[in-house]
């Protein structure tokens, strides 16, 4: 089955307005096996729907029309669809049942205007929104599926969710496509692409790998699809082994999984704490590991140093080491790990001093080196870094990479300890 | 000029990924007065890019592409335009030099690959991409204007600010549009909309306002256009000066200010410095302030207290007042604010205590309860909020509350320096 989705609305073409419907009905679909071959915005003009429409019902089997559908003057789709489908407007009780349900719940008196919201084609199947006052639209013209939703997000995704996608299933042959995002840190894209580009001549014809990179992080998806469940999962755990084997510890999570619940739950397996000490990232990285729910369990907090003072008053740093190597060196780096560490009673602690930029940068140590120490009861290992010149990225690279540092840190943990 | 968009990627249509890309073109386009009439998102497949292009091609002055210029084999725009436009690749010597700096700079290897990325079809106008490998290229074509883009969001938006926007300038005809973004915190939507009702009733036909809410902030964006540029901009001026008569000192900033970037710049013309301690919020207060460049002349640094033991031990909070009145309280928030500004040596400080969710909410202190606390050489003032349960939007909103509690303080100071 192939399918489109039609976005309607001014608000979406003057770019005032994101659109996360057409993702979020794309994911709707893509999970039943539907794939989405076309994503197309229009105005709220019955000329440029009919046009586009008429287009994709050539093309696709399916098409989900979103917007248009409001009480307002300028909501014209189900005019539009009403007239292009030759059927006539009739009066729907369920619809109004709705309609008076909603108001009487929040107190309000029902107007004409609603009531003609419950004016539906005679020919389409009506979708009730407990959401809203627009009801969805199911049409079938000629052997293809047409559906029409309201533009309000939370009243399509409902409807998407409780009435389109059981009545879809039911219409779908199933084809079994299992899925797995693949998360890796640390490699540039090319770099990837290079490392698996042998491998990649061997999939399959029903194989993808799809590259999705963002800063500091690359995701690969890999799909595998087909029509007998056993194979397909079988064809998939042999590709999936394959991949780690060439990736290794380079891949840190998959699917949903961030760097940060990561070793978040690595330090809940372990039991043990952590601290931090950040200069350059500002309070980042304290950020991103206290934006997962429970981090208070593992997370005793940090300091961020943005002055040499701090540095040597509160984090008691050597002003002499200061002095010496600089504040962005290995040297310091280690000393505010270690103390760090040790006043904030943990069991680990990262520790970050760099150059975010724009200003700060020097011949030796250019805009973008950053130093990275992981301090443990048993150890402690610094590392230099170079992110680039852009303030914001290098904020949020230096502490992916700080992240990263110590997974691969209490993952060789995992392994001394089982070889003793 | 009559404008489309096309998005290529099947990370779009797949709902992997929300194309933000679209809007953000939008955007700027209307910003310039071309309106967009389409935007399509098709797959990286060379057949579907021709069929809408072509399409694209019939309707539009301005196509704007993108996507599919990475160096990975499923990357197939650049060789799809090229071939539709009847050109060769060949070797572009200044986007290798660029690729080569790239690297350098991150003390990387070039591939094949890379080198790959530098050949452009002979008949294009390359836009120089600073911030990653893939160029830009320009196409005239049959009086048409067709551009193509990388899909990666921050090199896209850094094409289209600083290569494609002025260019585009050059050949439009201007209507004179005025615009400006008035950025307010601390009231929601709704509210916001009762207070300027009646005097958006009074504005005229060539005036809008559009109200683009954030979590924690609402922009205002008024627009007057109109044939003579005197005119227009006196209209401007009084809608601006009655504006800002109806919101006062609700109006934080205006256009790309931030309220760290305000705070900013008042703490650097009062040469006065800051420091924060933050619970609930985990270095995103910090991590905001940081964010601006040159923060580092103001900021001296934070604690991230995440543990009562780093309240009691780094901040000096007296463990008793915790015992007492426990670590969301007004005792508690003005203490841990009064103690940072002391050994961070600073003139003011500011603390968050509060409960981010999902778990440690009680009946009097339920998720979302936030103490904010500014402490000054003078004094010290604190204040509850409720920011609601989302663990996320809890901390932005915090933050940002916090940033706002502090610009007002520096505020009244100078109505306070101004009248002494």
């Amino acid at each position: 089955m192939k399918a489109s989705i039609l976005n309607i609305g001014n608000e979406l073409l003057s770019g005032l307005v994101v659109n996360t419907n057409a993702s979020f009905i794309a994911q709707c679909l893509d999970g039943i096996g539907v794939s989405v071959h076309r994503i197309d915005t229009v105005s709220d003009s019955g000329d440029d729907i009919i046009f586009v429409l008429n287009h994709h019902l050539q093309q696709s089997d399916l098409i989900i029309i979103t917007g248009g559908l409001g009480p307002t003057n300028d909501d014209i789709t189900k005019h539009t669809l009403t007239e292009r489908f030759g059927m006539k407007l009739q009066f729907h009780q369920p619809s109004f049942d709705n309609i008076i349900n909603m108001f009487k719940n929040r107190g309000l008196e029902i107007s004409e205007t609603n009531r003609q919201q419950a004016m539906l084609p005679d020919g389409c199947i009506a979708l009730i929104n407990t959401q809203g006052t627009a009801p969805g639209m199911w049409f079938e013209v000629d052997s293809k599926i047409v559906i029409s939703l309201p533009g309000v997000p939370f009243e399509m995704n409902y409807l998407m969710e409780v009435e389109v996608i059981p009545r879809l299933k039911e219409k779908v042959q199933h084809l079994t496509i299992l899925r797995k995002l693949y998360l890796t840190t640390g490699i540039p894209e090319s770099y990837l692409q290079d490392r698996l580009r042998d491998w990649e001549l061997t999939l399959s014809e029903n194989t993808q790998l799809a590259y999705l990179p963002e800063p500091g992080i690359v995701k690969l998806r890999l799909s595998v699809s087909g029509n007998n469940l056993d194979r397909v999962s079988q064809q998939f755990d042999v590709y999936e082994s394959q991949l780690r084997d060439i990736l290794q510890d380079e891949i840190f999570g998959t699917n949903s999984d961030t760097l940060e619940s990561v070793i978040g739950q690595l330090l809940v397996e372990k039991k043990k704490t952590l601290s931090v000490a950040e200069s350059c990232t500002g309070g980042f990285l304290a950020h991103l590991i206290t934006s997962v729910p429970g981090s208070s369990i593992y997370f005793n907090g940090g300091v961020v140093s943005y002055s040499n003072q701090v540095k040597a008053e509160l984090l008691k740093v050597d002003p002499q080491l200061i002095e010496k190597f600089g504040a962005v060196s290995q040297e310091v780096v280690i000393a505010m790990s270690q103390n760090v560490r040790q006043f904030m009673k943990t069991d680990y602690a990262i520790a970050i001093s760099g150059v975010a930029g724009p200003d700060g940068g020097s011949v030796d140590k250019p805009v973008g080196t950053v130093w990275i120490a992981i301090a443990s009861t048993e150890s402690v290992q610094a590392k230099v870094f170079n992110f680039g010149e852009h303030r914001i990225r290098n904020i949020r690279r230096a502490a992916i990479a700080a992240l990263n540092e110590l997974r691969l840190t209490l993952e060789k943990q995992d392994l001394y300890d089982s070889k003793n």
